[in-house]
C-alpha cells in the first residue's frame, strides 16, 4: 500500500499528497462541487467516490487503447495513485454540440451539432477568470511551445474518438469535454486530471436529459442520480 | 470620372455608393470615429481625408508588393474607387508588441514585445461585441473554410512584414492593427476595408508616443496632430 504522505495542494475538486516516490503523487477527490469561476459553491454527496470511480473507468480504458495519462492505480474509495506531473496551465476544450460558454458566447442554440469538432484552450488563471485564447497567446504567455500544442491537440482528437465511442455504447452524447495536461519528470506529455460528469456535458441520447454539473450549475436537482446514472451505465460496458 | 450612385451601406467610419458598374463601389471615409463597440462616439477632425490618404499610400504599396487588394484609385479627398467584395465578418488582427484588449485579457503589460508574432481573429458582430474566436469557431459559424483561412493567414503575415517595414523605415513602431477581408465576384480573398490610425497602434520609436485612435479612445488629446504626423511620415518615404 502506499502511503500518503504530506499534503501538497489542494484544488477546487481535489487534494493531491505526496508519497515516498517523488515521481507519484495521491490524488484525494472531495465532494465540493464549484461553478462559473467558483461564484457558485456547494457539495455533492458521494461526487468523490464516483468521480474517481468513472475517472479510474475511463483512464483505464484510455490506456488500454494507447493514450498516455497519469494513472497509476485506483487506491481507495476516493484515491488515486498517479504520476506527478507539473500541469500545463491550458483547459483544453472539445466541443462536438455546442453548449454552455461557447453557446451564449456566440449566439448560438445550446445542442446544436457543430459541424466541425470544435477545440479551444482556456489560460487556466482564476483572477483573469479561464479566458479563451488561441494558439500565439499560449505560446507567446510561455506555458507551451507549437511543438506541445500539436501533440496536446493530437492526443485530444484521439481521446475525443475514444470516449464519444464509449459514451454512445451507453446511450449517452458526449457534447463537450474538458481535459487537462502535465508533464512528468520524463517530460513525456501526459494526461492528467479527471474525466467526469464534472468536466465533461453528458446528455441521455433519447431524452436529452443532462447527465452532468449542469444539474448543480444550473439547479436542476437530481445532481446526485445523475452522477451515478453516468457510473452505472459504464460499469455496464466494462 | 466614376459617377456615384445610390447609397447602399453605412458603416462606422465609411459610406459604401454603387457605380455603374457592378463590381466597382465608391467607399467615403467619414470623420466619425467610435469606440469600444460604439459606446463611445464622437468625430475627429478631417479623420476621413486623411486616413482616405494614408489608406491609399498603404494600399498602393501593398499591391506593388504583390498582396491582392480591393482598391482601385483615389477619387477625391474622401473618396476611393474599389472593387465590391462581400466582406468576410473577421477582423484579423496582428500582434507584434501587447497592446489593449489583449493586455488587459491576459493581464500583460502594455508594450511588452510579444516573442512570437500573434494572429487573432475576432467574429464582427456587433451585438456579441466581436468576440475572439479561433479557427475552428469560424469554421463551425460558416464564415470561412479552413483553406480560406490559411489564405488569409498567409496574406496577412505577408502585409505584417511589409507595412512594419515601411513604418519602422518613418521610426514608427507597428504595435498591432486590424484588418478585414472580402471576396470579390471572381471569389478571390482580397484585402478590404483600410489600413490607417484608426485600425492600427502606431507609436514613436524614441517617444513611444501615440499616433492612433488610442489618442481618441483615452483621451490623450492631439488626435488631429497625431493622423497627420503618420501622413505627413509616410509621404516622406513615398
Amino acid at each position: 500500500m502506499m502511503e500518503k504522505k504530506e499534503f501538497l495542494y489542494e484544488g477546487k475538486a481535489k487534494q493531491i499528497y505526496a508519497t515516498e516516490h517523488t515521481d507519484k503523487v495521491v490524488v484525494h477527490y472531495k465532494d465540493d462541487a464549484t461553478a462559473f469561476n467558483a461564484q457558485k459553491k456547494g457539495s455533492i454527496t458521494d461526487k468523490g467516490v464516483i468521480n474517481n470511480e468513472i475517472t479510474t473507468i475511463l483512464f483505464e480504458y484510455l490506456q488500454k487503447k494507447g493514450i498516455p495519462t497519469h494513472f497509476i492505480k485506483k487506491l481507495s474509495d476516493r484515491e488515486q495513485l498517479v504520476q506527478k506531473v507539473s500541469i500545463i496551465p491550458l483547459e483544453v476544450i472539445i466541443r462536438n454540440y455546442i453548449a454552455g460558454s461557447m453557446a451564449k458566447r456566440l449566439a448560438i442554440k445550446e445542442g446544436t451539432k457543430s459541424p466541425v469538432v470544435i477545440t479551444e484552450i482556456c489560460y487556466k488563471k482564476d483572477e483573469l477568470e479561464d479566458p479563451l485564447i488561441n494558439n500565439d497567446h499560449a505560446v507567446a504567455l510561455g506555458v507551451v511551445t507549437y511543438n506541445e500544442l500539436d501533440e496536446i491537440f493530437r492526443i485530444t482528437y484521439k481521446i475525443n474518438d475514444l470516449i464519444k465511442d464509449l459514451f454512445d455504447k451507453i446511450n449517452i452524447i458526449l457534447v463537450d469535454f474538458k481535459i487537462e495536461f502535465g508533464k512528468n519528470s520524463k517530460g513525456e506529455i501526459i494526461l492528467a486530471d479527471e474525466i467526469s460528469p464534472d468536466t465533461c456535458r453528458l446528455w441521455d441520447k433519447d431524452t436529452l436529459e443532462k447527465l452532468d454539473k449542469d444539474r448543480f450549475r444550473r439547479d436542476l436537482g437530481k445532481v446526485e442520480d445523475a452522477y451515478h446514472e453516468i457510473l452505472n451505465r459504464l460499469k455496464t460496458v466494462l
